[in-house]
């Protein structure tokens, strides 16, 4: 194909992959659920080169696909099976950190920067970048900014889109949108920015951001706390909001899970008996030591054991005991996934709502599949609950994903019905698509594709993603 | 004419009001620059009437101004001299607040809502809702949002963007987009709220927003401190960030105007001599009055003076003193209308640019200006400085507007080539489009002119303002 050929010579042929062993890589994401069958792979050193690719794209009516450390979980950076003909434009050699500014808590990141690097090249200047979650390590920016991220800091500092001042955006024509301001205030004109941010590549590329950082943490405090009910857990998050100390995460957690990490977790050691109905994890923090997070955190607990709301914890008392209760969280989709196939949602609802949502979810699942155990990890302080319908040991995944699929919509629907979303913070990408369709405000979706036919009138970008 | 006829029947002749005495009031803003001649003044108490208001608008060819409390300093709010036929439709009947939720840290408020009432209603359940500025007992809900307002507390808590969680809706053709969710997280789709908060009622009219409350504050410290210069200020600005304390407010003053303060204010003491080149005021607080923020305090300020960024400091020692610190800021913009005519800016740079900006603006206008007076008071932490050339006494009105009408070209020129904005806080309106035209990135205001008409095609949504 010419352009490819034309584009070989402009990106240097290193970067404009065409070979099928080079290509497939790109080709599938990480779980092998989504396959497509892009054209070439583009890698554009500079932003100036990914406005020449998109520009002999949009010539030559190749659908662009943007795609980061490729760590999502809806499909979002994998070309559609059956999509018009596309290549992958990959943001991986656009990684450079452009500025870093500890006076003014601002770093200026490519999109292709992993996310890990940003949060080191805050930490050397004494500086904390707050976004965070399992796959900081391959996620790279431009993908975490176009799913709007969120992860297990965002009680505190938001989802990504929160911590965005500027970007630069190539538009689907070519053109370079130059927003890159590091100013907190900026009242000139509709906020754009918001569109790309979450906007999963459908109407240009992110190619790089003017992020905010924080003052590093120079004291934190870990407490694992069993209670008796997802009541209980929503009272003692009011107790620890309350508490006056920067509260970064409050994650609530299904019994079960603690059976199922003792038995397939590596090396991890639970802080508490097994055998609570429910357990939460608590961080506290602080960006100077004088805080006496300690004592805070030890009178909302007391607080909350006097009001019935805890039945017992454990508060980590050195570094090694913190991180002995995040591997908790953070190895449960592996311990997870070593014992059964599951059934996985997405859903936030209002934080007051978490126990309706719960109870509802745990009926609603336990009277059309009896034999599935229900799992339920996530985010209370955002109302996002990670809820799972996980196969009695044995069962096969094809044969869980066939008899269990409408365990999702279900879920879904519970959440919508609560006020909530059905997407909390994993984005659309292909696997929501339908659901986007069912559960979507029809005039939302309406405002969506005008907005979508305005920015990127010839459907060029990443087709076949989030709008159904 | 036939329309108006129609509503009054549809809202109630007391909300339809036509009368040239009736309509006066709502065709001039506060400070008297804006003028336009509405047909009429549409006061719909619900959302459906708004809807009402609206198609029967679109069919008539009427442009509709939508209006809150009417506090802006753009002329956003009123009609445009020499526009389109057009009404004003007051928000100010939709003013319920129509849920409070303390453990969801929530308000749902309606548009015509004054600020101070949702405070006081936040208030009411132990909760503090941030957003808070000079205008707050006259400025709407509705008015607040479309402006983006920023104001005092936005270092901590954001601008009103940050605080909201869904928005209701009225499109230019009188559907109604309800995305009125409490959730923290939610990816479903475009963030298409963020087009209407600071849309300037260019792109719909919002009827209710879903708002963030968060832990009433139960300790609060503040100081007033005399400091060398920006530079010093900004040093200062670090080690405050970096106390462990919530900074809830980092205000810069030049040091002219306490001589104003002090001729002009009524019962104002100003609590350190008079003198310093510059002024900061900072605020600390704390969600429960454990934290020990006076020592945080005392300890930032101590090393602030040991550094020698720090001259002199006064920490209020009650609220009484706490109040009169405040009213040095607050009162400012009366001393300073008393004392002679200014012409103001509303620009913002990144913080560690602030010294730079406050270094060339001065050489700038004093070059160009000997006579005039540089005042430059605002928000620090936020890079938002409001610069302003202000007249010798005894110069008129008319007289300085004419003579130095340049100034806030000037001052924006500097603030864009910092990389700044060249609008803050208070919006574009009618007063800065002719800035948008000349500062605005050319492929940011063409994406700003293809999403306006794919979403108000006929243009008939708040005509003739932000985009030039």
């Amino acid at each position: 194909m010419e352009t490819l050929k034309e584009l070989a010579e402009a990106l240097g042929p290193r970067n404009c992959l065409t070979e099928a062993g080079d290509v497939a890589p790109y080709a599938v994401d990480w779980r092998q659920h989504w396959h497509g069958t892009p054209a070439a792979v583009l890698r554009p050193g500079t932003t100036e080169e990914v406005a020449i690719a998109i520009r002999a794209c949009a010539a030559a009516g190749l659908a662009v696909v943007p795609a980061g450390g490729r760590t999502g979980l809806c499909g979002g950076a994998v070309a559609p099976a059956n999509g018009p003909p596309s290549v992958v434009l990959s943001l991986e050699r656009l990684n450079r950190i452009r500025s870093v500014d500890a006076r003014d808590f601002s770093i200026v990141a490519e999109a292709g920067c992993i996310v890990q690097n940003v949060q080191q090249a805050a930490a050397a200047v004494d500086r904390l970048f707050p976004l965070s979650w399992g796959a900081q390590g391959s996620a790279m920016v431009g993908g975490a900014l176009s799913t709007n991220a969120g992860g297990i800091r965002t009680l505190r500092w938001g989802n990504a889109r929160d911590l965005v001042m500027g970007l630069e955006v190539v538009l689907p024509d070519g053109r370079v949108l130059n927003d890159l301001r590091r100013v907190r205030k900026d009242n000139s004109g509709y906020a754009l920015r918001h569109l790309f941010l979450g906007g999963e590549g459908t109407l240009g590329v992110i190619t790089a951001a003017a992020l905010r950082i924080v003052p590093a943490l120079k004291r934190v405090e870990t407490a694992f706390v069993a209670v008796p009910s997802p009541e209980a857990a929503l009272n003692l998050f009011s107790r620890v909001m309350e508490s006056g100390a920067d509260v970064i995460a409050f994650e609530l957690i299904i019994g079960e899970c603690m059976d199922i990490v003792e038995r397939n977790g590596i090396g991890i050691r639970i802080p508490l008996p097994v055998g609570s109905p429910w357990y939460v994890m608590v961080e506290l923090a602080a960006a100077h030591p004088s805080v006496p997070l300690r004592e805070m955190l030890e009178d909302t607990l007391a607080a909350g054991a006097e009001a019935e709301d805890v039945l017992d914890a454990a508060i980590a008392d050195n570094e090694a005991q913190r991180a002995m209760i995040w591997r908790i969280r953070e190895d449960w989709p592996d311990c997870g996934r070593r014992e059964a196939p599951t059934i996985n949602t997405d859903t936030a609802v209002p934080v007051s709502a978490v126990p309706e949502f719960c109870a509802r979810v745990k009926a609603a699942l336990a009277e059309r599949w009896p034999e599935g155990r229900l799992i339920a990890i996530g985010h209370a302080g955002d109302g996002n609950i990670h809820v799972s319908l996980m196969a009695p040991r044995g069962t096969s995944y094809a044969d869980w994903t066939a008899r269990a699929r409408d365990a999702e919509g279900i879920v879904n629907a519970i959440s919508v019905d609560l006020g909530g979303s059905f997407s909390a913070e994993h984005g659309i990408g292909q696997s929501k698509r339908h659901a986007m369709a069912t559960h979507k405000d029809p005039v939302a979706l309406g405002v969506m594709r005008a907005v979508k036919a305005a920015i990127d009138p010839r459907g060029m970008m990443n087709p076949g993603k989030m709008l159904p």
